[in-house]
């Protein structure tokens, strides 16, 4: 019990360009970061694929934890002392901050959809299984893992500390638009965060802005905005993203019509059956996905040969905007036109759809989070929106943009008939 | 060959976050950059595994050889019209700079130690043999890939040329610099890169600067000697180099004794034998690398097992100083007391050195490079050293640091006597 | 003639911490650097007062000059070969450039004001007079003069230079945005300019921008709008302009009242009379206004006494929010009340206004400015807001922010009686 | 006395570029801020001349002294706690900082040199006098302006807090090569003041480096010298105070002479005779200086006018190398030719040496500094350049350079005979 509270005898720190040191202080930190579990994020990037776009988004979860946690431990430096901040909830706060996505897999976008797994519940597992993690955690006290789990599930009562980790403008977030920035070069994710830092301030419900720190709260929210558009939803990594998941339907499809590797997927074939454990899910990273990709340019499959090559070697699906509801006959047509000319429309015609709701007053569903709050000098508690007119703007306006992805390559050296090529290009290039 | 010159339609942009942006203007770089040879260079890390010490460090080496594209581009902008340039060698340039560490290896330091292979020698033969890589080549003309492999070996006629990618200050250290400070974070890499551009000039033997330009050159050169103590030669990143030389070294002498693999190495058995091909060589990357260092967590063997156990979960050996020909019956003993404790010293008592010369008039050996000469207002070169105090006083100076690494969770917890494991202590600390 | 044309043997450059270097070719530019109007420009502060809240901000407008001349040097190299961009039309754009804001004077804002003079006609004055800039322009040929005023006036036909110098985002703006922002060391006013450049083009009416970097220019608008609020209309920066306006009144009326000064003010004197001429405007810098502030804190009159000691050592005015409209009665019984207090209220009760337009499609008035057009992808051209959800949300919307300034410190120590002072507090500070 | 020792309400913060935010907590430190003296120093620019090659040096001392105060201020947050470090020091220290550069007047360097005053003594005098600081620091203790002045004049006992404030490594030193370079553009003076800050600690003498920060430390004084040479000495700023101090000199000897100014020049009066107050003192400032240079550009006199509108207008004095040891002759020649010429030698042909000792293990006369010592894993203190080559290297060795000055339009335009004038350059440009 009592190295879990200890301080680390000297203070260690860890060199990063977008906070410039990360500072450790705790032996409990120190040995949650030791563990494999959190290790093994070193192996899943940030961004996914990403870098395919923006050649230095190469860096991974490992990298952004650590931004998260250091965000979240001088936020708890600024609460000291003041009302509402609970200094016995410093570690709950800053374990919750380091372990957040400590459940991501390789690409896990993809991933999820096609095997139906969900981070946030391994997440869940990694903290409360048999793990070193867990066992770190239970150094605190038993029913800390409990504790940590249900911050990031945000199913804590501890509203303060929750608000912290996952909110509107929290640790995450912040972290992860500069962070982000940073690695690709662009300017857009760029905020004033100390600013924000130095005026953040707790309450029983959730973390609040003084009013005077509105315009640098303004500022973050048009970042996110304008990272979601410039970089997340770069129409070139959807190509990418696409490619890949297709990749992963291909696979769990041959398998189950009893298609025969020449190398076995081994660390999928629990992802097939569903009956994966997390010793399963913890073998799994990039490296391991990549092994496979690489392998498969082998295999005699050609379809799943062609979309690894083209993964690998980035030869990426064009793109045309496609609104499919606003196009329907357009789409079935298109279908058949691809079968016609010899691409199989399940790998070779893909609708993607990206949208963004970039604030919301309130927001329903599975990723519900508290609006922000602005505490004004008179104390009275004001929700953003109303204050701001850049932000009542944008507030709850969702923007989706359709596009459709095709190998433009493949289309041109089909053998299908010119009549055929001719009226596909005809529709996906009408105005 | 019409191709091979031809202008892209409309310049195409990578963004960069060192050089802001990547500008591509000639379908030869283009078509070179889409190669699976060059794409692959996304799977290797540009600085093995300092990502370990400095988390920040995980960028590849395709963001590395795009930057030293970029500053050659800018250099040939800055000669184009000047007197010893010749608007023909651009592209020769261009593709040198491009392609300059296309046959990296994963982990090419220990790799290439361990399996005696070069990557100079496969930088060779993926410009000349039957690679993606050769066939753009080829399109400018037949002895084009030649010319360019011999830029890149320095055999080449066209020493202006070899000196802009490879000199005491060429594109490569210039944009490894930049780049490596940048992803680590440290800011010692900095020095005025634009400055010096502008007051490069061409001569018949090698790019000159300006003598107006010597304290940037001076401070580059500081960077330079900076960034290779406090980040190049890390300990902590030696310690990780240690460990993943010595799993190399097991592997292979496993396989000698006649181990039997659960899983064979399969991508490892034509280096066992010497009869790897080019084939063989491009099939390697840092994910097949990974990906068995994973699965060799679960081997019989208990080194090879606790080796990679230690490379993937950063449980690295410890370090002291340690002169091995100063203290060589320290060292003696040293490997008595270790095998007598049950740790094998071949693999877990291991001396490492590093050393640098920061710059050199001369420089004997393999790595002989050009000394930088300042071009004076009246016309003539001086060699830098003679003109810069700074330089001079640290000219020739070669500086060496030697470390012993071994691992001390292991020693505490073997059943050595601990009359061993005292002496052991001992001589580690001696002063 | 041929002077004017010809090319700088050398390069000149001036390191410049925003765009890192200035680069003259020309020598034309140099030329008009270095006349006696131009160099005046270092003894201006861009931001007039601004230092005063934010001490970065002590850059001068020569600063900016040079600066706005930069980015119009570097649109002329991307437009060169372009449709529309006629290459004779460069040193018309350079030179209107580098002098548009060459006749402004010391604390422009307030001492237009004061003295109705416009900074606008002097600088047509200075360019068209018997100036040294007159007479280096007149090198180019005659009627080059009247062509660069014509393009700072808008009233020249060549709109597509016209809008380089100025429209809603020009070489001006995204100057000083980018300058004032480093200066003053805020984060907002950064935005992604290299992009911006990349993607402008010039069309017969005005230079566009390609659709493709509209979140560039959307961030351009934002970053403009937030250093309006954060920096431009700083509450402290308008105290300190209230109370610098104040002074010249006071000098104004104490001159027109036969008062006798201590040393009289020869320099405002032309300003008194409306009789000024171009020598006595030029004469004006911020040396001797702040010379005359520093002998007249020694002047027999109370009031210029206590102005002149409060702006140089910043004893401000405190303010509060007061919206004079809808609060009439307050306002008048306020300037009762400070009468009664002995304080004038003509000096020391002041209302000010800041109000901002972020963007707008149409903006009628003085400052009449093209909106912003996209070209798009088939060569349309649309107006921003149109394509922006962003902009379209705060395109027209102008906002406005009343405050009204007072010397708290008088009010305490003010003769009186009690009555009256809580009276004035309890006003103020109504809600 | 209470209020001398009171906390803010709530902290005070000023947006600095270099340091992110300057905190102000303490009562005394906004007081001293506040004074009249203090204030004074917005018109004293930090580096003199040297806008004139530097546009972007346009900051004042102002700016650095509360840069130096911040830095003292996060040196004393990481002592708190540790040996040596007496708590009570800390305003002491604080003050200190603020104040170590109040007493500078105008372009101390040339005023200095001609008018024989000293910049410290005025500092002592400003502390210790009838002034609005002395009463802020009597608020302490009677005894407290004393034992501020002692420090910065390192007559105290206190060697910790003396050499944190002036020692080869304090925080004027920082703050002034981070500040300048912020300013200037120029990126040598950047260093990784954090990393320093991180191993700082006091011991009884004064402050250490651990030895791990010791390339932290190489690094900056590495960026010291070259700021030396790249910026403070750089040959176009010394010409413009070469100029100014002729100025100095011109308008000194007028007077002595009886010469009749059109407008007396007051303000300098008591720095002819010797009788000048600190009154006298604190009237002048950077403005009354250019308001005087401003209207001697209209004096009678024609050297005083020409030396005014060269230094307006940056017509400044050529140079070419030139040591006068070496060429004694030559320079009595050069002097009897310019007066052939029709160049007074006194104000027309000057000498300028610049010096430099970048580090010095001992440095003895007035400026002597204490040398680093960095603290050993052991305890033991090591001065710096026993354990850095690079410092070894450079210890010690004083670069001095030597350049003449003089006005090349007058030469070329002078009424001098030809044969003189081609006499003159023949020297100038001998080699």
């Amino acid at each position: 019990m009592i190295r879990a509270f200890a301080k680390l005898h000297e203070e260690k720190v860890f060199k990063d360009p977008v906070h410039r040191y990360i500072h450790v202080r705790d032996q409990l930190i120190w040995d949650l970061i030791g563990t494999s579990e959190f290790q093994r994020l070193r192996r899943i990037r940030q961004l996914g694929t990403t870098y395919v776009t923006f050649h230095g988004a190469e860096h991974s979860r490992f990298n952004h934890s650590l931004g998260v946690y250091e965000i979240t431990r001088r936020m708890t430096e600024n609460f000291k002392g003041r009302s509402y901040w609970n200094e016995d909830d410093r570690l709950l706060a800053l374990s919750a901050a380091l372990l957040h996505d400590v459940g991501h897999g390789p690409f896990s976008h993809s991933f999820e959809k096609v095997f139906q797994t969900d981070h946030e519940e391994w997440t869940r597992a990694i903290i409360l299984g048999n793990t070193e993690v867990n066992s770190v955690l239970r150094q605190v006290d038993e029913t800390f893992p409990r504790a940590v789990a249900d911050v990031i599930e945000k199913t804590t009562t501890n509203k303060l500390v929750s608000s912290m980790i996952s909110s509107q403008i929290d640790a995450d977030r912040m972290d992860y638009l500069l962070r982000d920035a940073y690695y690709t070069g662009v300017s857009y994710g760029q905020f004033d965060m100390e600013r924000i830092m130095r005026v953040m301030r707790p309450t029983s419900e959730q973390m609040v802005v003084k009013q005077s720190g509105m315009h640098a709260v303004e500022d973050y929210i048009m970042s996110r905005y304008q990272m979601y558009w410039q970089v997340y939803f770069h129409p070139v990594t959807r190509s990418s993203e696409v490619v890949l998941s297709k990749i992963f339907h291909r696979v769990k499809e041959l398998k189950q019509s009893g298609y025969t590797f020449k190398q076995p997927p081994n660390h999928f074939y629990p992802f097939f059956n569903e009956k994966r454990t997390l010793r399963d899910y913890l073998r799994l990273d990039e490296s391991i996905v990549h092994y496979y990709f690489q392998i498969w340019q082998e295999e005699n499959d050609r379809i799943l040969r062609d979309l690894c090559v083209r993964f690998l070697n980035r030869r990426l699906f064009k793109f045309v905007e496609f609104h499919p509801k606003q196009r329907m006959n357009d789409w079935l047509e298109l279908k058949q036109l691809f079968a016609e000319a010899g691409l199989d429309p399940a790998y070779y015609l893909v609708m993607d759809s990206s949208s963004d709701l970039p604030y919301d007053v309130y927001r329903p569903g599975e990723e519900e989070r508290l609006p922000i709050h602005l505490l004004m000098p008179n104390g009275e508690l004001k929700e953003l929106s109303q204050q701001s007119d850049v932000v009542e703007a944008i507030s709850g306006k969702k923007r989706t943009d359709h596009k459709l992805y095709y190998p433009e390559d493949m289309l041109l050296e089909s053998n299908g008939e010119a009549k055929t090529k001719h009226r596909i290009q005809e529709i996906l290039h009408k105005q």
